[in-house]
This record gives C-alpha cells, structure tokens and sequence, in this order.
C-alpha cells in the first residue's frame, strides 16, 4: 500500500472517532435532558427524549456499518483492528445508555401523574457525575488514553456512594407512608438506571486499558446499595 | 484461495459457535446455581458462583481473541464478516449475563443473613423461563435463525408479567411490615437482574435478526413492571 492509502485510512480512523463523539454526545443529551424533565416535571420533554431514541438506533446501525467497511475494506493491521473491534463494543454500549435514558424518561412520564414526592437533590448530582464519566470515558478511547481510563473507574465510587444515599432516603419515605411506595420505587428505578450508565461508561474504560495494555480490568460494580 | 483453505475456515467458524455455546452453557449454569442457591439458602454455593465468574472472563477474551484472529487471517468476505462481527457482541452480551448470576449470588449472601422472608415460587419459574431464553438466543444465532429469534423475543412478556407479580407481592409485604423492606429489596433487585438476563437474550435475537435479515428490530423492554 502507498501512502495515499495509509493517510486515506487514517482520515476514516479519524472520522470513526468524530462519529462515536458526536452519538456520545447524543446520548449525553439525552441523558441531560431525561433529569431536566424529571426535575422540571416536563412530560413533553420526556416524550421527545423517547421519540429520539430511534436517532441513536439508527446512528448505531451507521457507525457499526462504517466499522464493517472498514474492516473488510481495508484489512486492518493487529493495533487498528484492535482498535475498530473495541469501536463496535463501544458502539453497543452507547446504544444501552441511550436506551437508559428513555427508560429514566418512562418512570418520569409515570412520575408526573402524581404529585412530587420530594425535591431532588442528590439524584441531579449523581446525574451529573454519571455525564461526566461517559464523557471522559469517549475520550479515553479516541485518544486510546488508560490513564484517563482509570481516573474514570475510580468515579464510580461517587456513584455508589450516591446510590447508597438515594436508596436509604427513598426507604424512609416508604416507611413513613405507604402511599409514597410507588412513586419512591420509581425513583429509586431512576437511580438504578443512572448506575447502569455510570456501569457502561466503566465497561468502556476497561475495553480501553484492555486495548492499549492488555490487562484485564474487572470488578463488580453493582450489588452493593446497602 | 483453495478448497483447504475454504474448508478450514468453515472449521474455524464452526470452532467460534461451539466456543460461544460452551460459554453460554457455563453461564447458564451460573444463573441456575445462583438460584439454586437462593431456593436452598446455600452461601457457599452463592461464593463459588462469585468466585467462578472469573472463568466467564477468560473465555470472554479468548473468544475475542479468536474472532480478532480470525479477522486479521482470513479476511472474510460481507456474510462471514457480518458474523464474526455479531459473536463479538453476542460474546460481550454473555458476559454481562455472567455479572448478572454474580449479582443475584451477592443478593443471595445478604439474605442468608435473616430468616426467608418467604417461599420462593415465582422467582424460580421467571428464572427457568430466562434461562431458557438464553440457550434459545444462542441457538438461534448459531444456526442463523431469524424466526426462533422472533420466538425468544415473544418469550419476553413472560418475563414482564413475572416481574410484575414479583413487584406487587414484594410490594405488599413491605407495606404490612417495615422489617421486611430491605429483604424485599434484594428480592426486587435479584427479579430486575433476571429481567437483564432476559433483555440481554433479546438483544442477541435482535442482532440474529439484523445480521440475517438486515431488520432493525428495536423495543423498550423496560420501564414497565407497575
């Protein structure tokens, strides 16, 4: 191959990882907006997050149909092939947190036929975190970064510990009245579905020290709200 | 390229099914120990099932590898391509299900430290009927069949209705007696555990269908067990 070609596959190396940031970025949207319609209790909002998802579907069946092309086109060397395969699992990632956010934008949609059970606080925050660590973890994998990759993992303490707080708030509220049991669990749904994209953003970090080190990275990350 | 070579990639692809069956049988029997281990109150059953996820792991990168390799020598043409592609994710799908018996066996550990809450009846069925959906997605995507993937698919309300009967008995228990709220907990977490296995198994039927049929077979599973 001349050097044509090289530079060619590096321009679609390149536009593969625009392509994943600008769905991350959907997807963070999405995410933003799900917790904005929680907390402004904006039913319309919700519906919109849900309708949009068929956007981010759709861009998946692209960015996974660029990577096949590539794969089978240019028959990429050990490191790029690496990197095209890990892209695809990334890609499948995405697509299940744009899937959480529609889930988080349901229990809203439930939430809002009745009234607010109490103000958020901590649940916006651990939102807020949880952005942060999909964010940073797209960037750990284009710039094929463990480092950055790690900082992320160790975020997810937040997470749980949030998690942990949400759960002990939401189970005095159901002890106090029982009337509040279906609108806590629906929130304590929400924040389970937080934890899931705080969970996929892990699953990306780990795929990236996996690629650039190949060391395994696995813990559990769930099964420990109490 | 020559009949040899021909027929030693068919081997190959053959060696690639057999590897991602055997896996899912291993995590298949992951689930059934873990809720083996509930039914039979059984914490050291629980810890092995813990302690032997680490397998699951292996066999998740060895597989990996092995579709890496086959890629880079082969360099299969659009169909094969398509399905060395899929067995990654199906392969990341199995995974994530061994996590999944990891958690519910966690869950199992912080029951076994209070009395049973209570007999154990829909629990049990709502696991066999996931268990079952998972040998089923994987035959499915082994003998590339669109229409048994429809089938798993359909499976899929059972499990919803479970889940909802699970919601609204746990429900009821912690609404005569506060003291049982944490135990009912871990029972509504270990249900939504089994209710992602059962998702992950759809998401394999979806990519069956896609991959065969070029179909875009998207729903919401979640978001509705009141």
């Amino acid at each position: 191959m001349d050097g044509h070609i090289y530079k060619s596959f590096d321009k679609e190396l390149h536009d593969l990882k625009e392509k994943l940031l600008l769905m991350g970025g959907r997807v963070e949207q999405a995410i933003n907006g799900a917790i904005k319609a929680l907390e402004e209790r904006n039913s319309e909002s919700a519906q919109r997050i849900i309708d949009d998802d068929d956007v981010v579907d759709m861009e998946e069946i692209e960015i996974d149909e660029f990577c096949l092309r590539l794969l089978a086109l240019r028959q990429p060397a050990a490191r790029d092939l690496r990197f095209i395969t890990t892209a695809i699992k990334v890609n499948y990632d995405l697509e299940r947190i744009g899937d959480m956010a529609v889930n988080v934008s349901e229990r809203v949609l439930e939430l809002n036929k009745e009234p607010q059970l109490k103000p958020y606080i901590t649940l916006p925050e651990m939102a807020h975190t949880v952005q942060q660590m999909l964010r940073d973890s797209l960037n750990a994998f284009v710039n094929e970064d463990p480092d950055m990759a790690r900082a992320v993992v160790r975020e997810d303490e937040k997470v749980d510990h949030a998690l942990k707080q949400i759960y002990h708030e939401l189970v005095s509220y159901m002890a106090k009245d029982y009337g509040s049991v279906p609108r806590a669990t629906q929130l304590l749904f929400i924040s389970k579905y937080l934890e899931r994209i705080a969970d996929h953003a892990v699953n990306i970090c780990e795929l990236v020290i996996f690629m650039v080190e190949g060391k395994i990275v696995r813990h559990q990350r769930e099964g420990d709200e109490e």
